[in-house]
């Protein structure tokens, strides 16, 4: 198995040693697998950015890859940890949700309770599971062992809902921001899948689009095709999801945005 | 030797491409080496914070993994460059006290003096000796080179005192915060073993910190265990070390405590 | 080709997976081949900056590295990606000037248009061409194909004037902050060979450097070396640029200078 992949997602920052230990532990473990950085910056305790972005990541890794999302508020507490199978990847995580973008995606995943200690490191804290259960646990499976032995598999886990467009009137929808990237720009709740389906019903086949006292009728096609300073503009990014951009500066700056601010977005 | 490890802890940071040239000085002498990032956002120049962070950390990783530690803010003066090993690990930094923890550790360690040339770059700059000596030393001695012959053993390395609670009467004693971490969690300098010893010789088995205008009186068993926001709780971390933390806020913001701060600790 | 190297310079940062998913673009193309993270830190957009990053980094890889520099304002408009082949390393990048520090070291480097989709991703985004092309493209080109594979030599590609110092009168040079590093140390566009020579026809062999209001008439061998707080200094640093430095603050606080801000050089 030298070609297996953990990827690794937590809210741990880099200002401490906590992603460089989970290393170590899966290194003990398994010397041969190879650990990828998919991020460490996920807000504290975030369970749906942590959704989001491990969501938005997994697909682009090697079939088999096992992914681990550690964001966990709740450590020590009765949450219980998992693991999650589907026909191409592996999730490891607590059972808080961190993977309801994962369900979505794969309704047929099988999730398993990860209850064989065995597994874990011989002492377990309460503050640091990443280390002592997620992380042995990951390198372990990366050995070639089966799900199966991990625990029993469980149906009742915890699916949280991903925050979608709610419709307000026939035409008009309520989008969130689900998420603000590096560069500011804002990611919506509007999938394109959702968007185009939607225009098609419009009688006018022509939008706009409402975030804080500013609004956009059409789509460009790359941030650069913005033409003027000033100016905002909206495009299907990266991610599949509606972003809302400015030129050549932070978006949630010049407009005031946070994550978690409403818009409107209107079929005329 | 393929499966040697060699992980890097600094305060060179991530806006540079400080970290990215040790390793690739380092793959220029061993390919085949495995290179883990411990931390590179220790404080810039704080010896004493290295030392925690590394010495928090090292135990995790496989024996005979390489720790290389390079906070120098004396690059290019008369400190030496120098290597520790231990039953178990090896080590590599300026002898500036950054691997003090190390030596608690493990007293019977034996530190070498990096003198010989031949293993670091041909030149040798004044300013960066995590390129020029520290990262060529540690890809050298993962090709399997025994540490002798990187320079003689020394016997007056720099040993700094870590911080300790200070005793002020029979039963109160001065702790300090010893590191902030990612989440604002206040780690202080009371050991466990420390705490369970005091704790066992105080007549009513009842203590009480005091921080910053608030006091605790018993510890909870894991973060969420805290009932209500605006209190403030005590546990044993993931360090060993006492950690004073607040419900889903940072503790270091909602209490105004800085690292260095100091605090008391009374056994009633 | 197990011992390939491909290096990641980009403006993404850590906040989001854009950098592990490259990653995860390039193992399923290479399994074998080895990733390092230059910088990620890139201020956004900036693209001379990420020519001065990478120009001064990728000389201490092993030959062969393949250095993917992807600042990309412009990306998914009419500007090229390419590739750039010396006689010791790849770059892969848009066609922006993020290599100019390259044509710079290697007027000869050959540079090749990518124009064969057959090595991109079969889907091309207008917003992510790390993910899309660069990345697989680096991947292919770590499997041992030839560069001209992936399309046409060009010769008009675009090359960014690198500051350089500005000569006022005959003894006087306007000097640039080129880059501001983690130490806040001050990073000048006067290369040593430039100042040497310089220096050998002043009349005196005496300079004086002056920025915001402050002005050194020596240099120093390293940080430490500066005998006092308030204190400013001036080295000739790691990267062979000079340097400006305050004792153990950052310097770009304590002078309150930015990136891009003018000083002025004088041979007396």
């Amino acid at each position: 198995m030298s070609e297996s992949i953990i990827s690794l997602t937590t809210d741990f920052g880099l200002e401490d040693a906590f992603v460089g230990i989970m290393k170590g532990i899966i290194l003990r473990i398994n010397p041969e697998v190879r650990i990828v950085d998919l991020c460490h910056e996920i807000p504290a305790g975030q369970i749906l950015e942590a959704s989001f972005v491990a969501g938005s990541a997994y697909k682009y890794f090697p079939e088999r890859t096992i992914h681990v999302v550690v964001v966990d508020p709740g450590v020590g507490s009765e949450r219980r940890p998992i693991m999650v199978k589907t026909d191409r990847y592996f999730f490891i995580a607590p059972d808080n949700g961190a993977l309801s973008s994962i369900y979505q995606d794969y309704p047929g995943a099988q999730v398993f309770h990860l209850t064989q200690r065995q597994y874990f490191r011989s002492e377990i804290s309460r503050t640091f599971h990443g280390r002592d259960i997620f992380a042995p646990v990951a390198a372990w499976l990366s050995t070639g062992l089966a799900p199966q032995v991990f625990g029993p598999e469980i149906y009742d886990y915890l699916k949280l809902e991903i925050p979608q467009p709610r419709q307000l009137e026939p035409n008009v929808f309520e989008f969130q921001i689900l998420h603000i990237d590096h560069f500011g720009n804002l990611i919506t709740t509007i999938r394109e899948s959702f968007f185009r389906q939607a225009l098609s019903h419009a009688s006018s086949q022509r939008f706009r689009l409402e975030i804080a006292s500013r609004s956009i009728n059409h789509l460009y096609s790359h941030f650069a095709s913005l033409p003027e300073p000033d100016q905002v503009g909206a495009l299907f990014g990266s991610t599949g999801n509606l972003e809302i951009f400015t030129y050549r500066e932070r978006a949630d700056q010049s407009l005031g945005v946070h994550q978690g601010d409403k818009g409107r977005l209107i079929f005329l």
